[in-house]
């Protein structure tokens, strides 16, 4: 077990660090029992959603505790953003490496604290186990949207228009700069970047609001990549869908980065954890400011990215492989 | 990766797999999405369960992967069961070491496949990653109950009475049979033990009829072992319990490996991984013929194991420590 201090006894760490966590929750039974006891509100519905997290492998070894806890929760809250769900509380495994020490611990448990205050949820339940592997880390989240109106993937009809939030690409040049890459990028930019990576904004809002108004005819939260999410929509839907490459929102700190070298544009519109909300929306949908309109859904089958002159742009890669 | 052949990609894994285990259940949307939703039915709660297994640890590499599935439902299973739930479905996050090759895979979804049949519930979504380590299980189970009646660990009261259900001490007189030790034993002894460790029967009916019947004041799984299990229910409780030792219900292999090593008895005590009901019952509880009485709650705190003369027996070990 390497050099460390003896972790406390899992029953410690659930009573010293986890237990505070679902204090606000009373289903959680104090983390006492092994299970928990929760009941949605009369006419809504639960959404669940599951993400595992290995260490070296989703998250860096060197990714400080807190953030690590923070992304884990916030790429689960983006599930449900895409769902137009609001949180209520989530289960964690924790399977803990060797290199795990108890100031690891107190730092990722102040990490979801944070997060839990402001997003509003609590932790409901979940098991402390240690691994001789990398620390691998699971969370189910639960939200709730109102009777049979979850926003789904599969309802994209031609002739709907195709919407993203924010900008697109930030996640996998955080991602770079981290590893040591784009270094000619201006420091704000590069430092701007990193925290897209470590922290994405769930859009839990902008998902209510999507929901609400009722024009969203498919949607899904970008995390395998722009173009790869577009063809889970269009694979769902059976239709086709067109982005127009030069509509796609970039930071600026992308534009830089883009405008330096114009081979990244592939990587930009494939690379994931932009964790922003992509979806169709049908006749009189008004967009709200905080999303661009960057494609239309047209009969066939598949995603194809244009240019704009119309000429199709090759992607690279079609997303994340996780093998 | 070793020298295994390539694994499918993770949708092509979830395709083919997984989304099979999912079918019988409309909110889990095919796992097209990456969330899926469920109401429980009007006048009922939630009870929620996670558990993580890592190989090696909490399952031996070796085991065949239909068992190792069946486990793992079956331990959050047992979770539901003390509570009084009705299963419904379960996420499941799993991390594949590289030593696992698309035939586990195969052998692993059958097994869940068989104890979905078996137990009435399905598959409702997930992730599925790879991970350089062992392989890294993690489920969380639904269940659910009628409202405010799931059953607790903090209501047991002086002069209440002790049961617990089926035999003790199984669950570690099996991993010994499958760590090559008990060679003294029949062979049928030694594979009914072996079967016990494989496959717990989680107390699913027995666990609903003591919710029904209204008389139990506390319950919970014995998973870390007997003394151990009991001093989680004394510790929520506040109030003391006495094991009576030779009340301790025994199987038959049990009953002969004590009369080989007497030293056993504390380690049958002790051992985890029986996955039985331990439960505390007021007056007028008519105890079913699948429970035996083994003791009774005083005033004070902590478990106290008493031999047939009252004297106290010292435990080496007050169960499983995870660390």
């Amino acid at each position: 077990m390497g050099n460390r201090a003896p972790l406390p006894g899992e029953f410690a760490l659930i009573r010293k660090y986890f237990a505070p966590l679902a204090a606000g929750f009373s289903g959680a039974l104090d983390l006492e029992d092994d299970a928990c006891t929760y009941a949605p509100p009369a006419g809504h519905d639960l959404v669940l959603t599951a993400d595992a997290l290995v260490e070296d492998r989703h998250y860096l070894r060197s990714d400080p505790a807190d953030l690590v806890a923070r992304k884990m929760l916030r790429v689960n809250l983006s599930d449900l953003a895409a769902k137009g769900a609001k949180p209520v509380g989530y289960l964690m495994t924790t399977a803990l490496g060797p290199d795990i020490d108890e100031a690891w611990i107190a730092k990722f448990s102040a990490g979801l604290a944070a997060d839990q205050q402001e997003y509003g949820l609590s932790l409901m339940g979940g098991d402390t186990v240690a691994t001789p592997g990398p620390t691998t880390l699971s969370l189910t989240a639960l939200g709730i949207v109102p009777s049979g109106r979850a926003l789904r993937r599969r309802g994209a009809r031609p002739g709907d228009r195709l919407f993203v939030s924010g900008t697109i690409g930030d996640g996998i040049l955080g991602l770079k700069v981290l590893k040591g890459q784009l270094f000619d990028l201006g420091a704000s930019h590069r430092d701007a970047l990193a925290d897209r990576y470590h922290l994405p904004q769930p859009r839990l809002s902008l998902g209510a609001a999507l929901l609400a108004g009722g024009r969203v005819t498919a949607a899904m939260d970008v995390s395998d990549g722009l173009v790869a999410d577009a063809g889970h929509i269009s694979e769902s839907s059976h239709c086709g869908l067109i982005i127009h490459a030069d509509r796609v929102p970039l930071s600026a700190g992308a534009e830089e980065a883009l405008a330096g070298d114009l081979d990244l544009l592939p990587v930009l519109l494939s690379g994931g954890d932009d964790y922003e909300l992509l979806f169709t929306a049908g006749a009189g949908f008004a967009a709200p400011d905080s999303v661009t309109e960057i494609g239309e859904v047209i009969t066939g089958s598949g995603v194809r990215v244009l240019d704009r002159d119309g000429a199709e742009i090759s992607m690279r890669s079609a997303g994340w492989q996780h093998f």
